[in-house]
């Protein structure tokens, strides 16, 4: 593992992205604030082209393939926000992509991942393994596969989001005692803890997990990459990845804080309260940061943390389902 | 008339507000522009401290007052989110502030003026004058009117966030044909004229309002203020102003171009767009410039245009409402 990604790689997916991304911004709630005792910020990666932070792994990617290579191709595979974030980079590029996708995938992200002019092709996420899918497909029309997480160009650019937070802290006159990210295969949060460290190393970066799905927390905790009993069943559709990365592990145990789990329930809470104070659409897998400063397994009192709210790719009636548990 | 207020009383607002309200974001989105065949961009001010724009201007109205009136406080009148806006400004700068709400004002609103540890008086919107209420209370207690709209210190503040739309457009490499802004009493869309003008002179501006509720579009066509026959009955509860303002109608007569009017079936649909597609909460008051856009009232095709999203005030149930209107 001689080639680990650095900061230096992170600033220069910055350059590659200026213009293309949008710096989300980094929001704060007076009310909140009191009722947490501390400042809590949320970097609102919801609000992204795409809806997404995805965009910024992907374009960084394409950006660093070679001429020949661009004209072959992408391929991908993802339960939704990687897929629309690799087919409208492919689209900003010119490029053709085909993406696997669950057939249980939200509608939304698939209508929106065709309406980027990609390829969909659909798999059982039980049943069938979607690597195997895509790797074919790329061994037949020789595309390049672009991995969800699990590849330099695709974390140092997620870790894009990391600089900014830092940056518009210190606008705000901020030091950040925490920052968190929602994790699945730890792409983001391996990402943005390259930036944090490398912009402000007394900050602790952590990687949030729906419970049931938390491979990176019990494999920060026994040193070895565990895998999850299941492949379905949170509410959290986005972070199902089965086990941490080849590459995203050594990251993160190298550089992130405890992992943070939190249940369903939890981040529906979550996005109840970023609908009502924050005015955003957080989907469920985007809200697991919140939800762990919210429940204080983050805590923000007494200190300054920022959550990121990774993607607000969410169909109407589980967003209908967060408002309903509080009336007003 | 010889005191209405310029765009250089706009610039000076903006240097006031600095470091206490937020630049918020200028949000594009492909799918929508494909759509629209044209660029759309939205001014999130939902996400705006205090959830709408009017922390700008009530920000503004209290930095302005000399420091003996600031002793003896400050009494509004609002559906809501002006009382929001100046009962936060009043907290920031230690004031006391006495708000006048109607009783049927959202649930939402109400609470969060309280939080900000504002006196609330509640009154009936059709058989009460809040004005005269208001101004009671004024009498007995010292304490400055600070009227929603009708006044140069309210009006510039807002319009301070049209000045950041024309800055932010201009870093894209964007000129804007045109801009729009909900209207109640006119203060958000003269001052955004204001400074859009200042910058940008060949750019239109419009002032959107809900049916029936449309004093502005009526009044800057007959050439004199006319009036609603209603005063409540609209889903849009931050536009039921009854009539334009002394100053915002010399104002409107001069920099705005035709009135937008929009229905509240345009209106829900418009908020089901936001949160679909741009991951925004916004309020039915909040909507209708973007509803404007896109039924076409306000032509996107072929053009690029701004319209302002002014604010994210919404209770569960009128917000479920308008994700009902769309299966996905």
């Amino acid at each position: 593992m001689s080639s680990l990604p650095t900061f230096a790689d992170v600033q220069a997916a910055a350059r590659r992205l200026e213009g293309i991304t949008l710096r989300t911004p980094l929001l704060e709630n007076a009310r909140v604030n009191a009722m947490l005792g501390g400042r809590l910020f949320i970097k609102a990666e919801c609000l992204q082209r795409t809806g997404s932070f995805k965009l910024r792994g992907a374009y960084n990617f394409l950006s660093l393939m070679s001429q020949a290579d661009r004209k072959k191709g992408v391929v991908g595979w993802s339960s939704g926000n990687h897929a629309q974030g690799l087919a409208e980079a492919a689209r900003l590029m010119g490029m053709k992509a085909t993406i696997v996708m669950p057939a249980d995938a939200p509608a939304l992200k698939l209508a929106n991942t065709r309406a980027s002019g990609a390829e969909i092709v659909l798999h059982d996420r039980v049943k069938e393994s979607r690597e195997e899918i895509g790797t074919a497909i790329a061994r037949k029309t020789g595309a390049t596969i672009v991995p969800p997480y699990d590849h330099p160009w695709i974390l140092t650019g997620q870790g894009t989001a990391g600089l900014e937070i830092v940056e518009q802290a210190k606008a705000l006159g901020v030091t950040l005692d925490a920052v968190a990210a929602p994790c699945s295969g730890g792409g983001l949060s391996t990402g943005i803890a390259l930036a944090v460290k490398g912009l402000s190393p007394a900050t602790s970066v952590h990687a949030g997990e729906p419970a049931g799905f938390d491979d990176l927390a019990r494999s920060l905790k026994s040193g070895k990459k565990e895998k999850n009993d299941k492949l379905s069943g949170s509410i959290c559709d986005a972070l199902l990845a089965p086990t941490p990365g080849d590459i995203t592990f050594p990251l993160a145990q190298k550089l992130l804080g405890p992992g943070l789990v939190v249940t369903d329930d939890e981040v529906l809470d979550a996005m109840e309260l970023a609908f009502r104070e924050f005015k955003l659409v957080v989907e469920p897998g985007g809200a697991v940061a919140l939800a762990a400063a919210l429940t204080g397994k983050l805590p923000v009192k007494g200190r300054t943390v920022a959550v990121v709210c990774s993607g607000g790719n969410v169909d109407h009636a589980t967003f209908s389902r967060a408002l309903s548990r509080r009336s007003a």
